[in-house]
């Protein structure tokens, strides 16, 4: 087995997305700071701005293309907490992919100070509407393969 | 026009449920209360444990008869905060049924002191799944007009 | 009593907000559509708007000045479905002011086809950090009637 | 340093709780299941009732005790897709604790069939309200080393 051959010429900046929102009211808990699970939210906002800079909308892609990404694995590490009104840069990463599985990381910022509030990762299986694991159509691999450097799965 | 029966000897009790639920962390705010979106929320398990009491199951009626209630106006007032952890009946009041819609009451009072929280109403239509206005299935109107002590639309 | 004085050179437009944000998934439901509660969520994104325009930070309001603005009746009718990674308008209407009580009016239009997706209204009570009622400090209130065309309450 | 000394004569089944609740319309999305943080939150409500169950209410522990457990880490497996109106029993497990933290395990199950729907893991910190690093009670500890049967941390 040779390894994947890397490009550096490829569109690796194409695999990395900084989207913005503000934290809203309603995702403040009692303790006075954002409630952990809306961090997963915010990591499927840069998911989703992460794919549509690769020119995919997801929504074509469950609606067009019958291709559905199912979270089967998402973790955060939580560094310092996220307050109401905070804005935040969601960074999100295209670590790897393969027939029918995509992997990525997140980074969430706090604009301002730059302070690093929590880090993440999902892994996804791609699947068709019956959730039945399926092929990630050839125009979408081609742009990942060459988003994270690769030619080939 | 005529006044629509009235039946006194109706299953009215049938048209009102109390369903108990405890207020989750993630459902309070910086406020140190519950956030009033998940109001709504619970509104929602009323409606659906009331439907249970009916004989019927919303899962089915969306997958078996193809039948949704989609909310059209919804509205509630609160009356005094909910808090975390508090112990909370929800009773819901089937207030009205006509051919397509639907119209529900609710209160939320705190388990122990009695304490009315909130108050509310939703109005549904009933639609099919690709949301065309659609009528309720006889079935499901016989059950809801004896449960209001009517017996016809 | 005289009616209160209006303004026609006041900052009438300061009265009115448009925000936008973008539907997320975490937001649909089954039935394809965003959930019912999350609209009074967006309402509360264009209030927070409709402050900073009028240069108040709502995040200053509770910390600085010990001032909050508790929802007491909340309500939405939904004229048609807001649908996954549709951009939305919240338009936010300051609609009325009194010593402690605030009153907001809220459209829901989708960008595109400008189609109006809901409208609403909420009214809060201005408490301090007790829950007590409490008077809105002045300089708010000198600028919530100015914005809305008034000189007195 | 000499390994901690295990009783098994200790209260291990308390160091184990099983919760059921029931999954809401508003926790789907328009995949047809179960929105991924959701399980984030259905762990909350396990976390919650395994201290009730070791005799403490996590609320008394915030407002008399000024102790919180702030999470600093979060996973969740996913292996099959939860539905709306499936009972599941939430299946918490206390893993560790140490001065300052904890450590929980989780499974979601649904009843009927017993189908492994996720497996999950948080690590908290203790804190006080200002969410500085602070020691667990000793009237806690005790009962948490008991019941994961040790004598000492």
């Amino acid at each position: 087995m040779t390894p994947p051959k890397t490009s550096e010429s490829g569109n690796n900046h194409l695999a990395r997305n900084e989207s913005r929102l503000r934290v809203r009211y309603a995702e403040t808990d009692q303790m006075g700071v954002v409630y952990h699970s809306n961090h997963f939210v915010w990591f499927e906002v840069g998911r989703v701005e992460l794919l549509r800079q690769l020119g995919f909308s997801y929504r074509d892609m469950e609606q067009i293309d019958d291709r559905f990404i199912a979270v089967v694995d998402a973790r955060c590490r939580y560094r310092a907490p996220a307050r109401y009104d905070d804005e935040i840069i969601v960074r999100t990463h295209l670590k790897n992919v393969r027939e029918s599985v995509i992997h990525f990381g997140y980074e969430l910022v706090r604009v301002g100070d730059g302070l690093l509030l929590a880090e993440g990762e999902t892994t996804h299986i791609v699947t068709n509407a019956k959730m039945e694991i399926a092929a990630l159509p050839d125009k979408y691999m081609k742009v990942f393969l060459s988003a994270i450097g690769r030619d080939v799965i």
